[in-house]
């Protein structure tokens, strides 16, 4: 059993702790198990590659020791970019999970077909626990315009 | 006068170098004046998001101590995957100039669009010095299989 809701509320929880950035947090599985967890931190590294995504992508190459991650599982916050999502079919993910849909920028939301394009076998689903990963995002806008 | 051959030369020669990864490589300017040089690294290093373009973007934020790379302008020998090309858009990269086509996963020639999306000003030149970028990479993968 592949428990959604944990990882993303790991997720969820993580992501609230960053202040600075846009919080988002991303959760690599391998066989149900954490292997990797990073919050978005591109303001704070002043990096423009450093979304939760990459920085995860990148601690579970380095725990695998390979830039494949077959059987591996993505969990994350927020919709990913473009970016994030041509990494992540890249590296391999086998499922993605996100929590809140990104209609401006969400690689799938926005209809560019990279699965397609890449011939890749990712499966996606989003919307896990949605109303608290829109909660989370919408605060944090909030209280940057006050 | 921007010297559109001068670096994408530069960023060939370095390219040769590169011995196990695919060959290409990333250069950045400010100014005319060079601020950032990488290689593919992706084997090398066993990270999925280490293509020139990114490993250029990141030293060029450490150099400049930020994200947003204005006026700055990237020449790459090989046209950019989504990943990259969405990275590159992010960074408010001005120009972008590149050797070789890439009309299987190349962001700009796969009509993906991602100037609209993100409502960018980035400019896109393909097809400097095409030829020698070309041949790189042919050489590459004749070696490759044999």
């Amino acid at each position: 059993m592949i428990m959604l809701n944990k990882f993303i509320k790991i997720a969820l929880s993580k992501a609230k702790k960053n202040s600075v950035d846009i919080p988002v947090c991303a959760v690599i599985t391998k066989n149900n198990e954490l292997i990797a967890l990073k919050t978005n931190k591109r303001e704070q590294n002043n990096d423009v590659s450093a979304h939760a995504e990459i920085l995860a992508l990148q601690e579970a190459n380095k725990k695998l020791n390979n830039w494949r991650l077959d059987d591996c599982e993505m969990f994350v916050t927020l919709e990913p970019c473009p970016m994030c999502a041509w990494a992540i079919i890249n590296a391999r993910i086998k499922n993605l999970y996100f929590g809140s849909y990104d209609l401006k920028y969400g690689a799938f939301s926005c209809g560019l077909n990279l699965i397609k394009l890449a011939n890749s076998k990712l499966s996606v689903f989003g919307g896990i626990e949605e109303e608290a990963s829109n909660k989370l995002l919408d605060n944090y806008f909030k209280k940057l315009r006050s």
